[in-house]
């Protein structure tokens, strides 16, 4: 096994360098997607695209249509083949890769995240991209989120599972989720039923935590409950000098709800988080501002706990809008689910990792308080009776998760596809062949 | 005159509406100013374009080189010559026209003002230019302040003094001025010296003041000194779920300053005035925001109340970088002065007007609480000893000054121009001829 | 006449610093009261106190019973006579003295204030009550507008026609009105009739301009209409470190109001004023406050203008309840009307002062943008075809009104004294005795 | 001893009655001092009151003088020796009482805190204190904490070291602490040096988690880490009609102080806690407010969290200040540490209370998140190498506690002494005796 991976190691830096080149913010990944398809077509994948990946109703926080067309023609210039466009067009991206080895045996669903987020990247010299030349050619769009490394990560197991299917039994769903950040694409993926079959499903994140390359944690606890929301502010605009009294102010509606949504009472029940990630209103200096737009999130270590904050968060909103005699619209764009592992799983890839080269340590849990919408599909998959994880991968970062200079250590793929193949291969090996 | 006048009518229709159609905003009036200038040189004026006719390193608020080049790329396309957006290039935009009769008598300066305002116009059929097919062409952008009619009518007085030019004694100088809105041009074209040696100087707005068409002040008072400030918000970013405490909010510090701004105390001196009139702030929903900007105006009825405001208004946005941690620059991006009409100049108005059959009216004396930059101008003129004024031209507004739906009667333009064009008859006629 | 002030001298600085000494706050004037009355006894005045002075039921903001109770006590502990308590109790405070001098002539209404302040009076050497030992012997109540100077005028006015009473005609009405401060007592004299056939009526103010002793204001414009508001917010108590989510913070609630209502945009038609005098909020360190007061008090230069700033007063107020899920209430505890002397009253002031000694100078007319309640008994005179004014009395200022180290010169006293009484002599002279 | 008890329940609840009708505020708990050491000096008790019970300089957040001098006042009014008076005047309140018994045995240490929170009782009929006739008859005073019932408890133990003195060994020392409410007195005991030759530390609380009565937790984690200030704003007053733009408003810095502080971000370490609980501010309706005063406090898991609350607090509280250009004055009033309790005790406690009649069930640990100032004192008996404990005692609350109809089931009082005196007969047995 660890051979397997010793050879692929070139291929792998190769397309996380790739994918760091191009990132794409979640429901435009037309150019990611296309990508992972081609390769995957060449290992007889059976791929599924646009409305066949996923429920297209069920997305949301959909960018509008201008956006949209902007990229599908500039993915149309970067080369993607039509046929690929015209089923991804509106904003369905992502795709899901099935293999079938024909013999009996678990069914293993893998999911990959695969969007980008909208940072500026550093061009900063210390900044490996950077003095390595794959820094991201999309100005404010970055893979500051590890995401590059995740879809690298798929592939890598992608090539296993078929340079072994003969060794191999069941069946492996590979879902290249689009649109994690904002918790917007997993739900439409869980919709259109992926989920329903599967006896175990994998999924994971690299370096959130203080643990060094080689380390593995088997779980992790801690996801946060989350619900994403905007908000528009709609008042009046007059001249500034000369009819201040006759305006109505949308930018002091969304000043207000900002400062005092940031006051909601911490709660003795467990942890609660809270953001408004982007503020922008009025249009010109002298104008008594008529229009505001917030992106808002709230979060609760439990479901209970981030409705108490969706609640106060609604009630803050609405009333800084009759404060300032403004009307406010409010849209639910996005929400994750509370996240628990099957503790079950734990002993299983401990002692699938006895012997990798790569993996040192496996620790049974850690926690984050992040959220990740790939608790849709686990809360899916536990609910059927199938057993799943989220797992960490360890490796230093000198930066955060969603900085300008966030950046990994490559080091760290390997790791994970190690992890990932010695799993495989212990739940899904054909004994016989292998006798 | 009025039957000058009447002729001319259909004329300053069609200039009007080809104006507003293409409206520009301040430092970006290429278009504006070469369709002027291409005009005036079919009526012998000497031109003076670019760092000609202004003091470039005067100007304030000039956008940035990207948005710049934009535009001049756009001009381009739309047919400007190349000999003119060289000199142009670099926000440099507006004219100065000047003609000579070659006989002495006095130096009269006329101040046109050019730019347009970061407003969507209204496209409803309720709405003229919209029904009438001559609304803007460019979005988010729209002459929502009647310089479309200002440079109608200094088109109008400038065509009167070409074909009268025999009748006429002295000089006159056309100003034809960028970038008003923000208070960002004057001071660049008072400080290229047009003003040092000017007798009158005449400047005006159409529709400021619940008077009807036919209704002239010759003076105003009331126009508000001003400060325009950007202001610039620097914290950190770092993941709103996974790390909370080591973001330092932008976002909030913009939100802090524009509650507390409006909040400035009242003056018992006089009238006072602030805006936070665009915000923008933070990148994505789960990211602490790092970066905030604002567009802040403050105004005060004489320097002294408005420098109190500037003064408060610097300390609550520093207030508000410390309240959260962040780093705040502030730049002064325009200013105006308050304004003082020469009180002398009231009975020349009136007695020129007399006979008039487009003015029915003049009343003294009206006031307003805007602010102009042309004050610049007239206390440079009253500086050298001149006379200068600030007239208003009635029409009836069925929505204020900076609204989507902004609109005025065209029947207001040969009011006017004959206004404009009678005065200048009776300071500057030629005594002879005339015999 | 000036040889009558000359005499007086001596005992209007006596009554001046034992009143500054005694200083009650509006509606607890008991031994105020008291004191006016048994000078005015001696001086054959018909007396009129209690529910006889004022239209109880109309009074607004009168503290509540334990503090009036505490207030009654201590009168009683300071002498004053229980017949005159028994009449007064409740907060039925002022006075109302008639002299009617039996001949026929004018009616003539003069207003005197009587309250002091919630202010702790300054002990500094260099304030002069301090330094002279006729500092307010009540803790955190304070002379700090005058008021102390205002009913020794009206006592050396009312000596004069107790002394000149052969030479005089007609009718005199002098109202010794409590709470001044707050808009809350002369409503309640106004409606009790006093003011419904009256003639003339004259007011005024000590050293409110820039005007020196000697100089009086024959009239003022700018008076402001005000309203006065009590809030209270309800919230819930919970232990903050243990329960911090179930606690509905009232003093957040009051929080939120003050710094948005000082926000209420500036109006383009005229003077507005807002101000939060009080706020208390929460019992004790680690409880969420489930409590909070506010003193609230808007002021507009019309009628329009305050009606304005309620609207969005109580707007704001109510949306900040539901910002922290609490719930207030608003209570209406005093107003003033704007104020519109009479013009034609000008020069009969201005000839009645011309010989005097004392008043140097009298103009026509001054502006403030203060309130007074004064307002609705010269608007009912004013109704009723009288005519009416409100002067002001210049003197020397170090400190503003409602300052702790606020002080006037005591030469106003009797500057004031011969204005009115050289108004009466004018008005109300008795021909034939003159004769 | 189930025996000893059952004769004690009626003294018990007489006791905690009495104790509950005389509630006083941290550092006035004159006549509750008295009281306790009357009792305790008929038990042959030694008592150390004044500063020889703790050390007067280490003590925070002492009232001001006048209300001290108030309270002893009243205090000798009710009946206070002058000799107590005398050792206890300036808020040297609490008492420590010994009892040696002269054998060799372990030194136990016990505290109890006697103060009371300023709330004002409920005095419904629900309200058993109140239906009962033993509320408070100190107006906005009470025992809303359960203090009542831990001298009770204390006085129930200490009685039985005295009956039992010659079945016992060791020492005794009873801490009964003034001021634990805001975190003030136990560093001021502790410094004087009680506690540095403890070997065994117990103290305990009733009734703070969902427990009935008969559950006892051996130990508790979760007491947070906290720092009490006070804060001053000091701005100008000024007439808020007259002169808006003279005045420093004082009241907005308190009150942007408030909304700013609870918006502190919230750590991914663990929990914290902020709350403003009381705000006073202003002086009168119509004047700019020239003085704030505000009570804080914060909270953090760790003393590191805590850190950060109380720095991030002191920065907001210094920028409200500067925001409206008043001054600011911050002092530290009390703090408390995060408490660890030996888990040695725990199977010790759980031995002695086997044979109960009152104590059902003993559980290891619970958490709460409130503040205990007993840390100090646990915190330095650890250190010298003894061990100690915090226990709660479970009861029903119908309302929490600080809230003005708290109450407990009086069921707990015999169960608390129960737990105590088994402990300390396992303790501290004169085996011998015994025998």
């Amino acid at each position: 096994m660890s051979k397997y991976i010793h050879n692929l190691n070139q291929e792998l830096t190769q397309w996380r360098r790739m994918f760091h080149s191009y990132p794409e913010l979640g429901f435009t990944e037309y150019l990611t997607t296309y990508r992972i398809g081609k390769i995957l077509e060449e290992w007889d994948y059976t791929l599924f695209i646009g409305k066949d990946a996923l429920d297209s109703d069920a997305r949301v926080g959909i960018p509008n249509k201008d956006i949209l067309t902007h990229f599908e023609q500039k993915a149309k210039e970067q080369g993607v083949e039509e046929s690929w466009l015209r089923k991804m067009t509106g904003g369905n991206t992502g795709l899901v890769a099935t293999f079938d080895t024909g013999r009996p045996g678990k069914h293993i669903a893998l999911r990959f995240d695969i969007d980008a987020l909208p940072i500026n990247e550093s061009t900063h010299q210390s900044h490996i991209p950077a003095s390595k030349a794959f820094n991201s050619i999309n100005p404010r769009v970055m893979h500051a989120c590890g995401h590059d490394g995740h879809i690298t990560i798929g592939l890598g197991v992608a090539k296993y599972i078929y340079e072994h299917q003969n060794q191999l039994v069941g069946k492996f769903t590979f879902l290249f989720q689009p649109a994690e950040e904002g918790g917007r694409g997993a739900l439409a993926m869980t919709k259109k039923g992926w989920l329903a079959n599967v006896d175990r499903f994998y999924a994971g994140h690299i370096g959130i935590k203080e643990m060094s390359v080689g380390n593995v944690a088997a779980t992790v606890k801690g996801f946060l409950a989350s619900t994403k929301l905007n908000v528009r502010y709609h008042g009046n605009a007059s001249h500034a000098g000369m009819n201040p009294e006759t305006g109505k102010n949308a930018l002091l509606s969304a000043a207000s709800a900002s400062i005092h949504l940031y006051g909601i009472p911490r709660h003795s029940e467990g942890t609660t988080r809270v953001n408004v990630g982007r503020l922008e209103a009025g249009s010109g200096r002298n104008i008594i501002p008529d229009a505001a737009y917030m992106e808002v999130e709230v979060r609760g270590e439990t479901k209970e706990l981030n409705n108490y904050m969706t609640e106060h968060a609604k009630r803050i909103i609405n009333s800084a809008a009759t404060m300032h005699d403004t009307e406010c619209e409010i849209t639910t764009v996005g929400s994750t689910e509370e996240m628990d592992c099957s503790s079950s799983i734990i002993n299983n890839i401990k002692h699938a990792c006895k012997k990798s080269n790569y993996v040192k340590n496996v620790i049974s849990e850690t926690s984050v308080s992040g959220s990740e919408d790939a608790s849709y599909m686990m809360n899916e998959v536990l609910k059927h009776g199938g057993e799943a994880t989220y797992m960490l991968f360890g490796t230093k970062l000198d930066y955060p998760h969603h900085h300008p200079s966030f950046d990994f250590q490559e080091e760290v793929l390997p790791v994970a596809v190690d992890t990932f193949t010695r799993i495989i291969e212990q739940e899904n090996i054909y004994s016989i062949g292998e006798g």
